[in-house]
């Protein structure tokens, strides 16, 4: 194949391993850092491509089958890839400028595609989960495994028909509907991701990680240690900024029905609402980078712990804003049963709740933080 | 006319008030507050009739111009009304027992009936108003007037389009076919009350309730103030007995999804768990009342206040459950847009919200009551 000179994985094998030093020096820890995640990173890729789904698309078999190792795979790749491109952001003054520019892009653009499928996937999920809980059925639809089949599946497995038994027509139909609509989003989200992987760019991308793994292109600089400190508080500083700009206080009391407001608003956008949430739960990640790197091999503490879990909450608020917006819009297909908008209609309120319940347990998980972030000081 | 000599109301104007006692004595407590709440029962069905609206439903003519009085009397007629009725079930065993066993289902037939167009007419103006809420929309449906014109109105308002100005055409076709069959439903109420307030099965009442004015049947007991402490003592057991089986610890944790639980079930009345609330509210109703016996007239304490704030969250859920029922009940009209349907499905699951919220709500009420309900010490 005329792209195996680009494949990086076996250069990986021998390279990477040997360059990590045995204990990182604080002013090594940036460096350390990012030669560990490009390591992770090319350990994930060739272990995405053992698993079975090549790079080339070709169309493997025993894939899909429900085996957790691709799956795992494309989590630790997308895993590594968002904390290269984080540490790059945060980190930039004390790297080659011209290397971290043009990388970060191209490491945001591979994390954001392989996410896609798995995000379909986990949506559907959480919407038929919802609707089995809403027709009071503790049964759970047959439909787990189908989801969580991302994109180690070389082709997607075939709708299955959501479990109907427990419920009524209108929320079987629109779990149909759904499963329809998500599982079509989702093929193409698989399509696309196994397009990025065989392309060129994403051999590009590799192998600048392969580099990376061995040799981490740092600018000179006094005192690496104190810019490091700096540049991480500044980094907090912004995660710190943006809460306080969140409606904390209505946030903390529970019922507020905020969430639901525009729940039937005219506006084709009705929830910018949620954007500075959004926007905070990439800074806290960013935030969450950063620590990491000063931490070297010390290892998470109870703060970690402490930002994982507000950060959880965050996630559970993008997931559910993104679950209702997925029913609204499966509300506008034409020509549906009343019933099924109905049911529709349900989920919607029930995930914008779900939003709310999210922004409840967030201003709960901040407020219990033991650490005040440094501009609160 | 013929009923002419039932009518107690001009009876009572000089009867019962001289019979009213200077200060009550403890062991009178109890007649002393049957013929205030008499008293109070006649009055306001003097005021009633003054307003306009004959018992004999006769047109009258301005009435329904939305003067507060004739709502005022109507919500004063029913307040009696409950207070009677409950403080004989309560007391009863210190009443003559054929007397008190008679009277009571008269006086709960009576305020059931009046109360049914109110629980319309706000039912109606709950949902929307909810639904301006859902549509992001600050301003309030022109529908307050018409939802205040209760019993009190010789004839019901032509049903008037709801103010449709920021609403969704789903949200102002729902809002419109609630509008539709509330009203409805609220014209019926309104015929049936009237038809009761003309009826001689109404006027046995009064006539009934005349009388209590004057002269109290109380049975011969040993100790009338012992005995009425005890009675009020079962009444808080029953209280404290239901509230204890309520799942009140699930209540307080904020946003537990329990309310919506069979929002989508196939089971015709999907909600016997608001059953178990639905009692505590009557049942916390009875302990008020008889706790507004043993006070006499040292009016309301600060416990009397937190009841009533507790009572106030049960109002709530009931309003609540029976606003989402509605909006479900609507969701099933044949030949209805997906749109309609669609807004019908996210108001009903924000109604059950509601519910939910108002759970919470009486859960924080009770554990913050100072008094600790008898059963519980």
């Amino acid at each position: 194949m005329a792209q195996q000179h680009l494949d990086p994985t076996n250069r990986l094998a021998e390279r990477a391993e040997p360059a990590r030093p045995a204990g990182p020096v604080p002013a090594e820890a940036l460096a350390c850092y990012l030669r560990a995640q490009a390591t992770e990173f090319l350990r994930a890729l060739r272990l995405h491509r053992e698993s079975g789904t090549g790079a080339n698309g070709s169309s493997g078999s025993g894939v899909g089958d429900g085996s957790a190792a691709p799956v795992d795979a494309a989590r630790a790749l997308r895993r590594a890839a968002r904390r290269l491109s984080g540490t790059l952001h945060t980190y930039q003054p004390l790297l080659d400028a011209d290397w971290a520019e043009g990388m970060r892009p191209e490491l945001a653009w591979l994390s954001g595609t392989l996410a896609m499928e798995h995000a379909y996937a986990s949506r559907l999920e959480r919407l038929l989960q919802a609707l089995h809980r809403l027709s009071g059925s503790s049964a759970f639809p047959a439909r787990r495994q189908v989801a969580a089949a991302t994109v180690s599946a070389t082709l997607p497995a075939p709708p299955a028909a959501p479990d109907r038994g427990n419920l009524t027509v209108g929320a079987a139909k629109a779990g149909a509907l759904l499963d329809r609509q998500l599982t079509l989003a989702r093929t193409r989200a698989h399509s696309t991701a196994l397009q990025a992987l065989g392309s060129s760019r994403f051999h590009a991308v590799a192998d600048k990680v392969a580099l990376l793994a061995s040799e981490v292109p740092l600018r000179a600089t006094a005192d690496v240690t104190a810019d490091l400190r700096s540049l991480a508080g500044a980094a907090e500083g912004r995660l710190a900024d943006a809460v306080a700009a969140l409606p904390l206080v209505t946030a903390g009391h529970p019922y507020n029905a905020e969430a639901l407001i525009h729940g039937l608003s005219p506006d084709p956008a009705p929830h910018p609402q949620d954007a500075p949430w959004h926007q905070v739960r990439l800074l806290l990640r960013l935030h969450r980078y950063a620590r990491e790197v000063l931490a070297g091999e010390d290892g998470p503490s109870g703060e970690d712990a402490r930002l994982l879990t507000a950060g959880q909450s965050l996630d559970r608020h993008r997931d559910a804003s993104e679950a209702a917006a997925a029913a609204a819009q499966a509300a506008r297909t034409p020509r549906i049963a009343p019933a099924t908008a109905y049911a529709l209609g349900v989920l919607h309120a029930d995930q914008r709740h779900e939003v709310e319940a999210a922004r409840y347990a967030f201003q709960h998980d901040w407020r219990h933080r033991s650490v005040r972030p440094a501009s609160a000081q």
